[in-house]
């Protein structure tokens, strides 16, 4: 199967690190991803145009990168969705990851795409704001990650990841307990460092 | 339980939807919030003030509407959420239902909170492009809605509806499958008309 993605996408890098951990990494071809080029492909693998997609053997494509993720999971029977009560909050902590990436991407495109004098200060405040409650309310309720992660935290840890690529870290700052969680999971887990975000 | 929603939601609409469908109407409470109110208690409820968000009656707090919408499938042990072949298409289904909503609301944002001057019609043109390259695909690709929708079925269900009601329907033009499709949909599914958003 083949992953459609780029080295910057944080949620490429979530299925990317989902493969590391489950031990599938040598089963997926990565091949790079232009979106903004009307030729490439990936506007026919999945309509939306956005990575990461994944193209299966038989021709059919899978996205987005939560699907992506859980398919994965299920190919090596894993344990990164759990099933029962665990599972909401999971999902609920994916959620909360991937809302800040969103808000966090809303704020790169702003500054990437618009000449300054029409940037909307109010716009780029409120995104902020989302990425900003999310850190303290880990800081306050830090993942209880087990020995095996699931894909909340590895969506956190992308999230923080994203942070620390293209907003220098500035979240570091007032969060200790969340600074000491992604070290531990950095070191516990396997593809992270691979994966890091890279222009 | 109660729904943090507000009447012009479609990813709302998507839960209510939902719940009509796994006969939970009664279950849950809905009650509007104000996300652009900080003394609304969505921002503590979910720390990216997005709804829909669903309050527990043991106070935890479930979001976003594709959690939302799993967990009362498993409340019902309903069939929304199928399982093995069947279900990484449905959720890839309901990621491009999603991703349109994503690019649609991106376009309404931009007309609702900028000043005219500084709208960016690159920005404008590209959210569109998404919308319309997933229409077409739909078109070719109609949905194979069972006796009972999937949760993708009720997604792309959703995301037309908000294009009648932000977009005048003119998706219609061009696509008379899917116009086909919405209408057995709607005939078929109870609570379409008492979810149809409105302002």
């Amino acid at each position: 199967m083949i992953l459609r993605s780029s080295p910057a996408s944080p949620f490429g890098r979530k299925c990317k690190l989902t493969a590391y951990i489950l031990g599938l990494k040598d089963k997926i071809e990565i091949t790079r991803a232009d979106t903004t080029d009307p030729e490439d492909s990936i506007r026919k693998e999945n309509p939306l145009g956005k990575i990461p997609t994944l193209v299966l053997d038989d021709g059919s494509h899978l996205y987005d990168s939560l699907v992506i993720c859980e398919y994965l999971d299920s190919l090596a029977e894993g344990t990164l969705f759990p099933q029962g009560d665990a599972r909401w909050p999971a999902l609920t902590l994916h959620a909360l990851g991937n809302g800040m990436l969103d808000a966090s991407l809303l704020q790169v495109y702003e500054m990437r795409f618009r000449p300054e004098e029409t940037r909307n200060q109010d716009w780029l405040t409120s995104q902020n704001e989302k990425v900003q409650r999310g850190l303290s309310w880990l800081e306050a309720n830090i993942p209880q990650t087990g020995a095996r992660p699931n894909i909340g935290d590895i969506t956190i840890a992308c999230a923080l990841g994203y942070l620390d690529f293209r907003f220098e870290g500035a979240w570091r700052d007032g969060h200790p307990n969340l600074v000491a969680w992604l070290k531990r999971f950095a070191d516990a887990t396997p593809g992270f460092e691979e994966t890091r975000p890279h222009d």
